[in-house]
């Protein structure tokens, strides 16, 4: 595996009580990926017990840190939605860790993906996306009220524009979990972070691919966008009505 | 791996929106433990193309069966709940084709254990589960309003009851993920299925075991049933309110 390019993958968490399930199979999928290194990042002011016994014992290649999104964070007089979307933070600091270790004249430095612990990954799109030459991109199943979004890719290969309702002419009318941008990239361009303030639903993605590519650029994988290789599932909030009343349930036990 | 036990697991499925990508990462945890057979069941007429292709692409030891339980289930004059719950024909098919497959005189027979697919497994459970000797038991978290159910256990290591608050005077107060069964005690008990009709809430799994053994047959597992291993995960059904209007996304993509 000495030349294959490291997949980079990049996981904000937070705390609650499906947590341990959702990064439990997460990282049994992980697990079969070669060259992959996890970048988990808890939104905590400390990285916690769960999370850190999690990843000693998954047996996965990781780095593992955590930053706090301010709650009720409200600039003075400011009249846009002053809330900071849920996981912004956590990416940007994998972003700058990114930079800060690595050299962006470094021979191998693999990609970078944005998977959130609640989505479904097929194997197959790790290997799609290990030779991204700028941004890759493919479709995702369960978003924006579809089936599936998708690039729309012309016949020459190019990716023309987006398969979406909700608002097809954003910059980049694309999931979090559909793209993967090669790392010299993101070392190239230390200015492109994802924006915390100002940003409207469904913009936040386009808020970083902006900053490094154009339309033009785009790579289509998964057989030129015509298969569904990640789908953005979420879980159910579990009903703990017997819970509540008795503090029924030992709180020492991990679940 | 001659001699470790086969774990034969049983999952019965059915055909909606998430159902690929359910069986997608329950595929994906299921590759890691040596020894398994995945029996998965289709409530269907007939083996659908996906499943059908799902498993051939999985690189699982598996056998695929099918069948559908019947619609608006009624006996004439029977006032008890007509309907036959899901999964329960699927999971009395897998059983009577162990009964049919495999001879109890065999000297390697395993482990049966009954895995729905949206469950969350961790890799530890099947080699708690794999050498049961009759019915190991251990706890199952998101189950009947609590953050977990479990059997008790005393200080000699012996199951005396069940720590839940819905109705623990049952004979078996567990989850259907809480339980795994000896192949040979299958075998030996021909006539021990899943009941099929006038099964209240919660007694499903109490139809099957009090064929198969008693209280003190039980088998703690998973450090005497204080760790937490398989979590009764539930996936929101996604909202598709821009597909329905417009038939938006191409029907022959599969999801």
């Amino acid at each position: 595996m000495g030349n294959l390019p490291t997949i980079h993958v990049i996981t904000p968490t937070y705390s609650r009580p499906v947590q341990k399930a959702e990064l439990t199979r997460l990282s049994n999928t992980l697990l079969h990926v070669p060259n992959l290194h996890w970048i988990l990042v808890e939104d905590s002011q400390r990285r916690t017990p769960l999370v850190t016994r999690l990843l000693q014992e998954s047996g996965l290649n990781y780095t593992h840190l955590n930053v706090e999104t301010p709650r009720n964070y409200k600039l003075r007089g400011d009249t846009r939605d002053p809330r900071i979307p849920r996981g912004t933070m956590q990416r940007n600091l994998a972003l700058r860790w990114l930079r800060e270790t690595y050299n962006k004249n470094s021979s191998l430095l693999g990609v970078v993906y944005f998977a959130d612990d609640d989505n479904t990954y097929s194997l197959d799109l790790f290997e799609e996306m290990r030779n991204t030459r700028k941004v890759s991109v493919w479709p995702v199943a369960f978003v924006g009220g579809l089936r599936y979004e998708s690039p729309k890719v012309n016949a020459a290969g190019k990716v023309y524009g987006w398969k979406t309702v909700f608002d097809p002419h954003r910059p980049f009318a694309i999931d979090m979990a559909g793209f993967a941008v090669n790392l010299r990239l993101i070392l190239q361009r230390p200015q492109a972070y994802f924006k915390l303030r100002g940003v409207k639903g469904g913009y936040q993605e386009s808020s970083l691919l902006r900053e490094l590519v154009t339309l033009n650029d785009l790579e289509p994988k998964a057989d030129n966008c015509t298969k569904i290789l990640v789908w953005h599932t979420r879980t159910e909030k579990p009903v703990l009505v017997n819970e509540g009343k008795k503090g029924f349930t030992d709180p020492n036990v991990e679940i």
